[in-house]
């Protein structure tokens, strides 16, 4: 009963800041524009004062307004990200291909990662806004407390305490997890390779997003399995009616996906069609493997669930890890497989043994501490942030008609060039410059999206940083002169 | 020159020993005998005084003598594991064939691995006789000191501390390794898969040793692999023949071997051997990918050097880790792989990007206090001693007709029962006695070794474990009376 209420409310102030927003879009509300007083916004629309307070918070947290001590609440500056239109979606195709692109992400992303560069090429947070300090804190306490975890094998791959932390948070998420079903992993990477090795065999066909994160792309290569790319909206992510097709025309073994904030759309699937896409490959056998790491990095109020909630049968198989909102240093991933937990189980002992049970623990520790949530309140506002702004500077520096996605959390944006425009040219160009970023062509096995790039917000707003995205914009100018 | 020198007193002292062995195994020297004194010895055999001191200590590391203060050197009471004939080897088979176990290993192992069981199944070593205490202080201060790694993501796979560390060691042991070209990894196994993928495609045919760790039977079946299984002497190794003969009648695309303290078999390929083996893996163009994990685990005088030593040519991709003679729990691991190091770190990357920069930095730190030597000291002969004495424990419990490895590092006894025992049936029963071992099919892509079992001797010598050895002893012996 209290999950329903919950989930009415959440719908209430929701669709209050999806309006609220609207009018923002629109230009009803410019910039610096004072916003109706909580009082009268709640009798204007007939809500309760908390629910006002709720989608004004939202919209705080979305970048689209702020608060003024004893003013209220305010239009952003810089709060016009729309004024550009979204990505555009690729065509569907339903015939699977090889993946060759291992070397072209490898040159590009191990360029993209050098760290003298202005870094929006890689997703890496900046650990400054992390707590590092606390953790080395919890580190040392579980290396002193059981020294002995240090030299002893572990029999179990997963600390108990860890998976009755990870348990409990999904509960309060308004989903089950078993402690039980949990399996630690290196990183979330290691549970997506444990994954698809459990899924599929070599020359199997797989179910990838269009445009996907290229890691995704490189393991299939890997592990030679086959991809059919079902292209995905940078607002309503994937397209069902697209998956269906795919799955009715191929022996599709699983769909890798991101369910919550996807790397590179940032879009975050509905409820209902997250309900659909898990009837749907149920029906047809096929198992979802899910990507839920930017699952706590969500720009709303409630954090959206993964595909697991929705599933009444079928296999959903949901790996995630603490690499982007916590820890990235300490490569602590997990994952949780319903019935393939034996067959997971396995595979991650022929993968790798186990994690160090004493990073497991240190990070169990931090989070009974209670300080991963207040941890997440301020990187998720910072990122919020960042991703606006660097919108707004992404619209005033690029050339008209660029194209520019919405992200409901995470840390990276996707932007459509106007036509003409290569972006591998440019990530070379930029190099140059000092500057990386994630050309398109790496976000697909048929090296579409050359005209597309993602931008990596995961770094403190900056003059440099401006001046980066001027410089991109300059550089893209130069192609099509060149061209034109 | 130095060199030279060294490997030809190296030569000296050895043969000394093995002559001094050979007449404790043929009686002239019986259990309790005083052997001769250093300096008798030396007039006699017309060597230096140092020559036989070194000689003795080798065989007291065997656990052939043992040191009397003011009283000399004396044949241990137990020394004669060599009653038993070495087990048989298996015949050649030149054929490549899927390979099936996963599911086999994966019951079988994880039974073994109950901790409530005598563990003589499982090769985890006991904890207690390693430095967590010391551990622990470098971890805590490793996090104290850069807290920053625990929230950065790790540019670069390897802590450069650690990869110069490592450097140091292969020198000090007599072979080269070039810090850039170490990758860290999560223990030897994740390695080992790394070295895989990057050599074979799936349905591609490796040759592996039988008997063979059966974690690279689980690796191969898993990758999609098919395996050639060449016959392994437990003395001499793997048959140089019988791998010619597999290379010239199959596109085989790499070796997976075990150089030093094979598992099961406990045996060390001579330098000769490997000497011979790369430069036919060279011939054949197909890459070796070696599993030195015990390289430190020796039982002689000096280390063992891996394949990679004797390699001029080719390609050799070296496997290794911390987690048998150092650190079981902080699955800390390395490859490296001479000209393949490009494709091994991008493949690293994709297998789960990077290991805890917090625990490389960790053990990095124990290497640089000198730490480590000692403790090899200590293990090296508690494992020694530990394997002689079960070995003899067998002899004197198990039915007659057993045969039994000798071996030169590690701490597993390979044992051939005698004929019409079926040790899945004896692990089976075992299990209801409360002890594991590993039985001899799981140790072969064929299931051959039906007779066979590795025993874990990792575990102090008591009572209790006298007691098991006795157990498994009647179990056989119940086998045979209900067949017989």
């Amino acid at each position: 009963m209290a999950a329903i209420s919950t989930s009415e409310e959440a719908t209430l102030y929701e669709s209050l800041a999806a309006w609220l927003q609207g009018e923002i879009e629109n230009g009803t509300l410019g910039a610096h524009a004072r916003v109706p007083s909580v009082r009268r916004m709640s009798k204007q629309r007939n809500v309760s004062i908390a629910t006002v307070v709720q989608a004004y918070r939202l919209l705080e947290d979305r970048g689209w307004l702020e608060a003024r001590p004893q003013s209220g609440y305010f239009v952003q500056a810089r709060a016009r990200p729309a004024a550009a239109p979204v990505p555009r979606m690729p065509p569907a195709t339903h015939k699977p291909c090889d993946v060759g692109v291992c070397s072209l992400v490898a040159s590009v992303m191990s360029e993209a990662r050098d760290p003298r560069l202005i870094p929006l090429g890689a997703g890496c947070p900046t650990g400054e806004l992390y707590p590092h300090d606390k953790l080395a804190r919890f580190l040392a306490a579980a290396a002193r407390q059981d020294s002995r975890c240090l030299t002893h094998y572990q029999i179990a791959h997963t600390d108990p305490e860890l998976a009755t932390q990870l348990a409990r948070r999904a509960l309060h998420d308004g989903y089950h997890l078993d402690p039980s079903e949990i399996i630690v992993t290196n990183g979330c990477v290691e549970a997506l390779n444990i994954a698809l090795r459990a899924s599929a065999r070599p020359g199997d066909v797989v179910v990838i997003e269009s445009p996907t994160y290229f890691t995704f792309l490189e393991i299939i290569e890997s592990l030679g399995l086959r991809a059919i790319e079902v292209p995905s909206h940078p607002v309503d992510g994937i397209s069902v009616e697209a998956l269906e097709l795919a799955l009715e025309n191929n022996p599709v073994k699983a769909c890798v996906l991101v369910p919550n904030a996807q790397n590179p759309l940032g879009c975050t699937l509905s409820d209902e069609k997250k309900k659909r896409i898990a009837a749907l490959c149920a029906d047809y056998g096929v198992a979802i493997i899910e990507d839920d790491i930017n699952g706590d990095l969500f720009f709303g109020e409630s954090r959206p669930r993964p595909i697991r909630a929705f599933a009444t049968d079928g296999d959903v198989i949901t790996c995630s890890s603490f690499s982007k909102s916590l820890a990235p240093g300490l490569r602590v991933g997990w994952m949780a497989g319903g019935r393939c937990t034996e067959r997971l189980r396995n595979l991650r002992s022929i993968s790798s043994i186990s994690s160090p049970a004493v990073v497991q623990r240190g990070v169990a520790a931090f989070l009974a501490s209670g300080g991963y949530d207040h941890h997440l309140r301020t990187i998720r506002r910072t990122y919020a942030s960042q991703v606006r702004t660097i919108g707004c500077a992404v619209i005033e520096h690029f050339p008209e008609g660029v194209r520019l996605s919405r992200p409901m959390g995470g840390f990276f944006l996707w932007v459509e060039m106007p036509p003409g425009i290569d972006t591998l040219q440019m990530h070379e160009d930029a190099l140059r410059e000092g500057i990386s970023i994630a050309p398109g062509a790496v976000f697909s096995a048929r090296q579409r999206f050359k005209g597309n790039l993602r931008l990596n917000c995961a770094v403190p707003w900056s003059e440099k940083i401006e001046r980066a995205i001027a410089t991109l914009g300059q550089l893209a100018r130069r192609q099509m002169r060149r061209a034109g």
